[in-house]
């Protein structure tokens, strides 16, 4: 019996004919799902069970989900927030043709398969990785404002567990979606009562009801293994004028006969005798397994789809603002400028890709109020909720609209580095600006120095990081950003900085001046040795290097904007000589710690080295003060320099 | 007026008298928290004034804060959780002879001064540092827990802003609060309705009722700008069986005069004008100002207190177990039986330290299903929130309390970073134990392989990490954990391990051996090069170094459990041959670039030297097809050492 089209809920309700078809396939699937589990050994069989209506029912209403995530329209998302139940999706998915059964019960977590442990979005019909818990509300959230930014009403469907329901982060995603009036985000929750640890309500009480409901959410309690009840529920979500969660009552392992309320099958794949239990039990052939794994010793042959970062951003970049002379402004003002101006000449313009920008509570300091004025309906004030911001941003971002978020360091990479671990392995392709970077956060102290960004984002792949050198580098690298695909981060401190000049005393990086990525950008050149410097403390390094000239020593300078990637041509010049390198940064993890493990594996001996930076926790007091305290003033800097 | 002694709530209600001399009190600490940030120019006035009464009677009630963390018995606990009122803080604290009044006007967010911008410990009557929002709700909680443990019922009273109240982590700690019965945890949340970017409600929509009382609370309305009110509420608080909150009506910037109701003056400076007119509006002398501008003139002598580790705890360690042979054991459950074993002989024993476990719903994994039987009361089950008991356990561990949390590692350090930040600068003295980590998650896939767990602890300045090597080792290293001060890390795999024996066939870890801290472990002596492997990558290094003694290669193998420290005799001597380095860790972020960083700053000659680890996102498989393809089995290995 084949499937029904129900994509866009094409009839009110679902016939005796349309719902014995989907029961069939519900046994079906089962039996997939058991099948891959027993075949890798591996796997989370009971909530697959659990879930198997609910999976069956939203990817059957969802309208093009093959398109690419960029390819908006009346295109719905659906995330699979419980990761783990990915038997479950698969074999869903399968039922309904995105993937081929047999290959999935074959191949699941096998090496170099599709099929991976936790839901991944080389599988077509899902839109997130996940598996963390906690996170997919969010990025459903994400998705409905980059429908919203490109004027569509695409829904986005969010799957989620009972036990992950704790997770602060849902109550976060929740608010914003009321706030935004996201009535096409429709939330699903397994509510089958049973975690790892046993019964939900004695692990760790929460009234599911209660939660949504303080928060704004129209909860609609269903029974989730019937599809006529699913489907009822689904199609009038949001009809009232909130966002919805369907709460949907089921049982932990449902139909799976010995492993059906049994905790244990959370996480553990049957024995060959409960197995044959199972699949008979669903009306199957146990002999579904022999032949899996008979396909099972030979490697997958499907992938998956590639999943590639979004396309390049259609953008008017506008003219590059020029800044001059002492203290002229600081980086995230120039950003800040950057941004207003880009959104301003883009904003609703049909033929341009749509900027969204997010904030949690600190436009005056991040400043992206200049583009909040010019571009409201673009702007999104999160409030002082940074798990949800960090993986909505980076959900719209992989639609293929330019995604920002500004926020200061210490909250937008140390208190989300997990949201933004998952954003590139999801390929999101978000921005993200940390501003009060390194110890230029002065007063505010060591919880708010955020002294670890590159350490932290160089714990990941794909993120790209730049630390502007003065104001007129920052307004091209926030141009050159927000035109590149990927995830990006640029990096700026808080205080007024010079424009930092050529040897001619020129503005460097204005005129025909272009932000290259990896770069690093000679400012003096001298005979005695070399200082390398992160960002805007190239402009303390440049005062060093004026103390030292009026002792007859002579030093190069280099300002590194981008610590991830090490300039080797720069680097290999100044190994000849001493070399110090200087930041504001955790000294054994930023861009000194960077150059040494690249002088290493390049073999390009450093006689002399020494590098210079962060090697406590700073103290508190005006920037000056604390740079100083912690040997980071131009006097210190010269000092570290004269010991070679 | 000098103020009445409130402690413990010696009367039901306050006399006109004690109002009377509150009410003086809260004026002059008005004017020394203008007068701070005016001196500093630079703080939040406006929330300082809008907490004032809060701040006075919490303060007030309170018993013994100055008594060390560590000696509970009747002392209470108090956490500001919205550490930028920092100036409201101090001031009230001075009020009530805390700390010098003049000194703290002089020198609030002056360099070394004790008076920092945002709160930390060591300004007497501060137990917990904060600034970033949303965790000191957790810490009160981790208090409360820790005195339960002690047999003690201490409140803990914690206050917050309210634009902070969507927080996520909030919600996980009230839940934790509600499940454990924890009455004696008092919130206090400062209503004033305007955060940076203006009307809460604008900002972000959010019932602040609804959401407590969802979650179990009781929430208590009063006037926090009331002395007999607060009072009366603070009094109350917890007698009717739930945790309570008070949602104190405030005005921002109260009695500030041109402040008052000015969301710009969250975070700004008065000008002298509006300095003057706040002063003499609350009948001071604005030429307090002047002096305290004359006194900041010097540096700041007070340092404030000195924070040091919790204690020494008081265990007895039980007798290591030795493991045997072939798939022994695998290292997490080495680290349960340990746990189990101490646990057993220490529970409820009042001579000894208590030992706390927290479980994020992961017991069975996680292996502490051991200890919780043999501890049931000492056992906290915090379900999925892993934000709140990262912050919990830190707090408990600042008590002296042996804290102990055991989760998956992406969950316990890529999730909590920013909190285990927080713990280390508080020398909370913590312990946490990552299980699955590195590529050993296999079938999980790249989601859920922490890869990056020592590229994280190694930019904080506290951090222990112990990556033990065998379960023999884990036994010993565990009970080392367990004895020793300090925030330490133990991170262990999920797969059954080998006994690694000296080369006369002896298990080498058992017997004699105790566990150093910082020492690496020579496994074979080899003459034609050396592997430096991390933990139980050393397992299979020897495979490594078998299969290429089969071709006449050599190789000394040395096991490296302490990542974080290098064992520079053993660099040394390695470094006259060739090298390569071996970890299921970012190869950029781990144990090799470590070494090579400290060969650099050293002066040690690597002439070949080779980095192996996780160079891209992990696949999703057996974990022996994982690290295969990830070039790190043992062939994997030893064709990278052939290369040299």
């Amino acid at each position: 019996m084949s499937l029904p089209k129900l994509n866009g809920f094409p009839e009110e309700k679902l016939t005796g004919e349309q719902i014995s078809a989907l029961q069939s396939a519900a046994r079906d699937a089962r039996i997939s799902a058991v099948t891959m589990v027993a075949a890798a050994k591996s796997g989370h069989p009971a909530g697959a069970f659990s879930s198997m209506e609910m999976f069956l029912s939203v990817f059957g209403v969802a309208r093009n989900l093959t398109a690419p995530q960029s390819d908006l329209g009346e295109r719905d998302f659906v995330v699979v927030s419980h990761g783990h139940t990915s038997a479950g999706a698969y074999a869903a998915l399968a039922a309904w043709g995105f993937v081929e059964r047999d290959e999935v019960r074959a191949h699941f977590r096998h090496c170099h398969s599709a099929f991976q442990g936790h839901v991944t979005r080389e599988v077509p019909g899902i839109d997130w990785g996940t598996g963390n818990l906690g996170q997919g509300l969010s990025a459903g959230v994400g998705f409905a404002l980059a429908q919203r930014a490109r004027g569509h009403r695409g829904r986005a469907y969010v799957l989620m567990g009972d036990g992950g329901q704790p997770k602060g982060q849902l109550a976060e995603a929740r608010r914003v979606a009321v706030k935004e009036k996201l009535t096409n985000v429709v939330a699903l929750v397994d509510w089958n009562n049973i975690q790892i640890n046993g019964d939900r309500e004695t692990v760790m009480p929460c009234s599911l009801r209660a939660i949504w409901e303080a928060d704004g959410w129209e909860a609609v309690e269903c029974d989730g293994h019937s599809f006529p009840a699913l489907y009822e529920a689904l199609r009038t979500a949001g009809q009232r004028g909130k966002p919805t969660v369907l709460l949907c009552h089921t049982v932990m392992g449902k139909d799976g006969g010995p492993m059906e309320g049994i905790p244990d099958y959370h996480g553990k794949a049957p024995s060959p005798e409960v197995y044959a239990q199972v699949v008979k039990g669903l009306g199957g052939d146990p002999e579904v397994l022999t032949r899996a794994l008979e396909a099972r010793k030979s490697a997958p042959e499907y992938k998956g789809r590639e999943v590639t970062l979004p396309p390049v951003p259609s953008l008017d970049l506008g003219t590059p603002r020029t800044y001059e002379g002492p203290k002229a402004s600081d980086n995230r003002g120039a950003f800040g400028k950057a941004l207003a101006d880009i959104g301003a000449l883009n904003y609703k313009k049909n033929d341009r890709t749509p900027i969204l920008v997010f904030d949690c509570d600190l436009a005056p300091s991040v400043m992206t109020g200049g583009f909040r004025d010019a571009c409201p309906e673009n702007y999104v004030q999160c409030g002082i909720q940074e798990h949800n911001t960090a993986t909505a941003s980076g959900a719209a971002a992989s639609t293929g609209v330019v995604s920002v978020w500004a926020d200061f360091g210490v909250f937008g990479i140390d208190e989300v580095y997990n949201q933004q671990r998952l954003n590139d392995i999801n390929h999101a392709g978000n921005k993200t600006i940390l501003t009060h970077v390194g110890l230029d956060v002065g007063e505010d102290g060591k919880t708010h120095q955020c002294i670890d960004y590159v350490g932290l984002m160089r714990n990941m792949f794909g993120w790209k990081l730049v630390v502007p050198i003065d104001p007129n580098q920052t307004d091209r690298a926030t141009r050159w950003m927000l035109s590149t695909p990927g995830c990006i981060c640029l990096a700026v401190g808080r205080s007024k900085l010079n424009t930092v000049t050529a040897q001619d005393g020129k503005p460097l990086f204005a005129g025909n001046y272009r932000f290259e990525y990896g770069k690093a950008v000679k400012l003096r050149q001298g005979r005695d040795g070399t200082i390398f410097a992160l960002g805007a403390m190239s402009q303390t390094a440049l005062e060093a290097a004026e103390l030292l000239a009026k002792e007859g020593v002579e030093v190069t300078v280099w300002g590194v904007s981008c610590p991830l990637e090490v300039d080797l041509k720069a680097l290999k010049e100044a190994a000849q000589g001493p070399i110090l390198t200087v930041e504001d940064h955790h000294v054994d993890t930023g861009m000194g710690a960077i150059m040494a493990l690249t002088a290493v594996r390049e073999g390009v001996k450093l006689d002399k080295f020494r590098t210079l930076g962060v090697s406590r926790y700073g103290t508190s007091g005006s920037s000056g003060d604390v740079y100083a305290d912690m040997g980071l003033s131009a006097s210190g800097i010269a000092a570290a320099f004269r010991e070679f």
